[in-house]
């Protein structure tokens, strides 16, 4: 990668760190991390979905029991206030990311439209 | 997205389109297009592709015929200068990419790693 362009993908990393939605995000998981009840809804929701996501990628059986468990971990985590701002700001800078991604991604996307024409 | 984000992402557009790298592939590019067969070659190993890609993504079944066109179409691409070229400069390219994705998602993943500790 040219000396430019890496100087360039710093300066957006630091400007994304440095920015209000991250910041917020932090500051969301930090209140997470201090608040014992949502912390365990939190982890337990976690390591739920991602027991889920292997299950999908190896194609193990998932079983009723399982979906209707992460459903309801789900459910407790959306009524929990703290987990839900964080899910709302976690949404917030996902779209951010996508955003500059598909951003950097526009000359090779305009390359390859006018391959295909 | 705050206007400093915007404003940097679209300076890194700029830098990824005037760069030696994404320069290079365009060429390689209009070098295929204008090659009849090396145009040929390509386009029906991207279709072979698209088509087993598609069969994955549905969970079709792929037969062995299927397999064995595109292994062909495979062999027949490297074998031509100007793909060979190519595909070289798109792996290239694609590698310039992954390391921008990877420095922008920094602040995100330090923030889920020390969460996770
Ligand atoms: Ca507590
Ligand atoms: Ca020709």
């Amino acid at each position: 990668m040219s000396n430019q362009l890496y100087v360039l993908a710093e300066q957006l990393e630091q400007a994304i760190r440095t920015s209000s939605d991250f910041q917020q995000l932090k500051q969301a998981y930090e209140a997470v991390r201090r608040d014992e009840t949502a912390y365990r809804l939190f982890t337990n929701f976690r390591n739920l979905q991602m027991r889920l996501h292997e299950k999908q990628m190896t194609g193990a059986e998932i079983l009723p029991e399982e979906i209707e468990q992460a459903q309801k971990a789900m459910a407790l985590t959306q009524q929990n206030e703290k987990l839900a701002q964080l899910m709302t700001l976690e949404q917030r800078m996902s779209m951010v990311l996508s955003d500059i991604q598909q951003i950097t991604m526009k000359p090779l996307e305009e390359l390859y439209r006018s391959f295909a024409e």
